[in-house]
């Protein structure tokens, strides 16, 4: 396909050129010198239409998407973006299309200092596999397996408004049109997290896991990698005003605890290094709440006020459509 | 989907952990630390059912060969395996048919010290992409733009074989089940240079590039970077005997031509160097044959013993199905 010399163009025209990418897209493989002295973040999503994305997406949106779930990895993880590849596969050749996906793609890559180093296009269903690979100091990568009995746990951002962005989708909805864009401009153009991963990274026995399964099942994998367990407080949950408003009488909590898509980091940290995370957060105008802390249970406790509330019957998410 | 932990499980009984991965599958990235004074090299490849290999094709010849064409052009690098990150789209949940896949990608696998560092496992369309990472130096990868007129240009194994494979696919042919199965079996299951390339590697001045596409596009592709030309003597191609068998009448010489998914190595190097390279192949019973030389002309010339052929009107190769 010639596709990806349209691809390689419009990449180009809108984003810089790295010094350390010595051979890029053209010949067998990419040639790339790493810094000294860092280690490699790598990441490899797939979204395929239908399944992460509903049909009606737009070509721009799947493209911002493609690359924001990737670059929400690097920053659950403290990386510095630097390298990307991208593999689409489409139904047909349409050079129309690429060019949205790739304004979208590239309204985020240009952000960051990252370069395209090679890809692929195949024809077929229409799916989109990005890899990316980011910088990381050896000691401060934010593992799922840093918790700590005694440890704040904190969100970044709001909870839940991708999930209504969903619903929105898949059921009819009482909401006024604005609302709706507020919702699905959640689902479909998420803010990868990454000035704030770079922060916690200068922090040690910081745990970092990025919401795109669901609080409870992202909080679950951190505290199944660190050996914890977690008390969490729903009245504490950040939840944007827009969410209040449409939940007018109760909140569907089983349906937000599960609300994936959001690409919000979850983070633990001691309570002493919270207090200057907090203004460096503030500083760059990052939002964090206190929504827990980690315990040395073998579970996560849930309490609404000081009602403890039964989440074993909550399901898990899977996106668009169920991929079990 | 749960059908990456298969996939992880598979590939660890079967192969090396490497000391480099300093965090695997499990977080949100890999974490891996890249030797000092080495460059990456890198590629991904898509492979799509129905496109680059015949539905019909077993999920163990899948596997197999999703690996071998990403192996292929680290091999025209001449880097050393390292990395790799499997995506995989599949119709529907299997376990026996992810079994088969990862039996066929870990008999190749198993050849190299590779780990496995991350993937994804999607519903959707069956399609596979892989992206691999290995080592090499920085003066001697296996540039395509390192030829220089007066170079010989050689290739190694055969060529043509993967083709009759494709076309027993396509079209009807006169041939036995056991001439069949040999041609059949170099499509699917092509043997990835590695070995040939890290040999090239130890040489200044070689250009290479794996035979993807067929031998005319993909030496364009070298005389383009290289800003140079060539000359190719048909008889001097190494054809194999059940291909020469085949061709009892006259050789399809617009078919060989044009025949990708070969995966033999096309590489340039002086009359001097060929001189020990072809020493170290024996050794390392690799079979390498001059098959023309470059120029300085702007185009590449094809003879038949003095005659020379006009290949303009020969088209391209697009695997099973055409791309565009």
């Amino acid at each position: 396909m010639e596709e990806f010399e349209l691809i390689r163009k419009f990449f180009e025209s809108s984003t810089l050129q790295r010094d350390d990418v010595v051979l890029g897209i053209g010949d067998d493989c990419a040639l790339l010198s790493p810094p000294p002295a860092k280690q490699l973040a790598i990441s490899t999503d797939t979204l395929v239409s239908g399944v992460h994305f509903p049909e009606t997406t737009s070509a721009y949106n799947i493209g911002y998407k493609s690359l924001a779930v990737n670059l929400s990895d690097l920053a659950a993880m403290g990386a510095e973006p630097a390298w990307v590849s991208l593999a689409m596969t489409l139904p047909k050749s349409n050079s129309a299309w690429i060019e949205q996906f790739m304004q979208g793609f590239n309204a985020l890559a240009c952000l960051y200092p990252l370069s395209l180093i090679g890809g692929d296009t195949t024809s077929g269903a229409l799916s989109v596999t990005v890899s990316i690979i980011g910088f990381v100091d050896a000691s401060t990568a934010l593992k799922r397996s840093n918790a700590r009995p005694g440890d704040a746990i904190f969100v970044t951002g709001n909870i839940g408004d991708a999930r209504l962005g969903l619903e929105s989708y898949l059921n009819q909805l009482q909401m006024g049109q604005s609302q709706m864009d507020y919702f699905r401009n959640s689902l479909d153009r998420p803010e990868p997290q990454i000035q704030a991963g770079l922060i916690l990274s200068r922090y040690k026995h910081v745990a970092a896991i990025d919401l795109s399964d669901g609080l409870l099942a992202d909080l679950q994998h951190i505290c199944d990698a660190s050996g914890v367990g977690a008390t969490l407080r729903l009245q504490n949950l950040p939840l944007s005003n827009e969410l209040r408003d449409f939940y007018t009488d109760a909140i569907n909590w089983p349906l937000l605890l599960n609300a994936g898509d959001d690409y919000q980091l979850c983070f633990t940290c001691s309570l002493d290094d919270s207090l200057s995370i907090k203004k460096e957060f503030k500083h760059n105008n990052i939002k964090m709440t206190q929504i827990g802390e980690i315990t040395s249970a073998t579970s996560i406790s849930c309490y609404q006020h000081d009602i403890e509330i039964n989440t074993e019957h909550f399901s898990g998410y899977t996106h668009f459509s169920d991929e079990k």
